[in-house]
């Protein structure tokens, strides 16, 4: 690939980069005009909020040079890169975060601009190359968002742990740490959550008296517990709030066994997804796709079950996809903000060829 | 008063002295051993944990010495000192924070030992001198006790607001800025509340389009949203979780209005508080009494209404009496830990006096 006169890539040397900036790990793809995948790399997370903005920077300089080495390419063909993360659209240049970002991203050879994309977007062009439509993300956190035109135009819940999220990994998870405490201070019915938390946190079984008054757990107002539940508050109050999230999978496990507190508690899931989604969903609008992702909808049947339920009560017609990650739309973003139309053909193009390389 | 050859203090020169440590004030009481309150102090907050030992320290220092400066009387003549505040019982002296509060009582010129006192205990014996029954707080958390013998026995709640405090300030604040998140976003329908917390937090309105994406609050996950619930979401992230407990009081307000979203919460509190106390609860123990503290409890009737009726239904014939705070019952635990006897007419005596001097 020789470079024209000016510098500049030649046409068939004109590459883009899509990145999906999570919290748990980075993913980097370069790609073609046509949407051909050349090159993946992937590293660990690139979310300056959780992880730092060094960290993220030195994760998403490990993603996409992996990716630029597997393609065999310079970053110097580069003519176009989405990064996508959480509050990517916010991400400005000259923040910590996006300076950390766009230092990487020029530390692997590329020179040309970054675009900071929202992941609720890259999420929805992972499921469709329609520019109208839908996505609903649960994981730590939950959100959906209104597509039209190939923006988000609408937003519902992301509201964060203390305030919304409803139906999120760490809502599921903060129910399944309070059923617990409730079940053992005799608030509530015996539920199959505590053995599995306690498991979990590797919590032994200390003398079954709990309501005795002993030595206070590190609980805020400081009241007086013993045995499990003693332990248990102080193992939870020692994490980080959302940490709870990591619990969410024991109210699946659970329900699936039949308890009616885990139940309960998958179904609220459900119903809160589905209302959240329903927020910015016309259906009115035509048969535009709906895109899901997020570990509670990737993982576990039933909320998916519960939102694909909703969509239907609410009349909408259009197709329904889970998706793994934000990565493919990433790509088909990096192709969008350099003026290349990615219709279905070079959408599932990308598709096809990212699937082949991971 | 002539101090005895071996030094000890007369036995008409025998004080005792009762401290209830809050999280937002310090309240002081020096007592004669027939119950009469002879002095008075108050200060600031003398919780270790939210306000720090030095603070606190200070706090019990200045209300022990107004205390003892009011009736007149050296720290020398106290031979009883017990110090009720939230995890009492577990603050050992070799702590820091027993060291802050034995040094502050120390410098009063208190030479004889501290006790520490669970607040929830010193709560019941506000109300009641029976040895045998229970009380139930909700101020920023919740919790409630059974007490027998004059000991606390069984505990249930006060797990702190990220695992419990059901019905307490906090939870009931959460829920109004929770509801309110929703109301915004367009998943709960409208309410009240949202006047009332953007006056609260000054938040004045923003562009009505709240759905259009623009710059991101500074919220976890980092979604984007515009107007009144950006500027919401941003000031409620940067308090500390707990004081979401000062929003509690809209929940009475709108639900007084007749606003649903508002009497929902205020109903559910009601019935999490009830719960909380029906777990300790044994009315076939005998008619034993029931205090209720804290100022959820105190300032607001539903909550009330809601525990009494719970009682009745319960077979609860004891008396339920509301006191404002767990000085009475400081001073009552004094005199218990010196071996006197604290009969319904000493414990008038604290009561009626203690009035008087406040």
């Amino acid at each position: 690939m020789d470079p024209d006169p000016s510098g500049e890539p030649s046409p068939e040397g004109r590459h883009h980069l899509g990145v999906d900036a999570g919290g748990t790990s980075t993913r980097a793809v370069v790609l073609a005009p046509d949407g051909r995948c050349l090159g993946h790399g992937r590293a660990g997370s690139g979310n300056p909020i959780s992880s730092g903005p060094a960290h993220a920077g030195d994760s998403l300089h490990r993603a996409v040079s992996a990716a630029l080495v597997a393609a065999g390419l310079s970053g110097a063909t580069v003519v176009s890169t989405s990064v996508a993360m959480a509050g990517g659209s916010s991400v400005t240049d000259d923040s910590e975060a996006g300076a950390a970002i766009h230092g990487a991203v020029a530390r692997a050879g590329v020179t040309t601009p970054v675009t900071m994309e929202q992941d609720l977007l890259a999420l929805y062009f992972s499921g469709s190359p329609d520019p109208d439509g839908h996505s609903l993300v649960a994981g730590t956190g939950a959100a959906a968002v209104r597509v039209e035109g190939g923006e988000v135009v609408a937003t519902c819940d992301g509201l964060g742990w203390l305030l919304g999220d409803d139906g999120s990994g760490f809502w599921i998870g903060q129910q399944v740490a309070r059923a617990v405490g409730a079940a053992l201070d005799g608030r509530s019915p015996d539920t199959a959550l505590t053995a599995l938390l306690l498991t979990a946190l590797e919590v032994t079984d200390g003398p079954s008296d709990h309501h005795a008054s002993a030595a206070a757990a590190a609980v805020p107002g400081g009241h007086q517990h013993e045995g499990p539940l003693r332990e248990l508050v102080k193992r939870l109050y020692a994490l980080p709030p959302v940490h709870l999230a990591r619990f969410a999978p024991l109210a699946f496990e659970a329900a699936d066994t039949g308890d009616a507190v885990a139940a309960d508690i998958v179904e609220r899931a459900g119903r809160a997804l589905a209302t959240t989604l329903g927020a910015v969903l016309r259906p009115e609008a035509g048969p535009h796709p709906v895109v899901l992702g997020g570990s509670v909808l990737v993982a576990q049947p039933a909320p998916r079950t519960a939102v694909r339920a909703s969509l239907v009560a609410a009349g909408h017609t259009g197709e329904v996809i889970v998706v793994p990650d934000g990565l493919v739309g990433a790509a088909v973003l990096s192709l969008r903000r350099a003026g290349l139309a990615v219709d279905r053909s070079v959408f599932e193009t990308v598709t096809t060829t990212l699937a082949a390389l991971r």
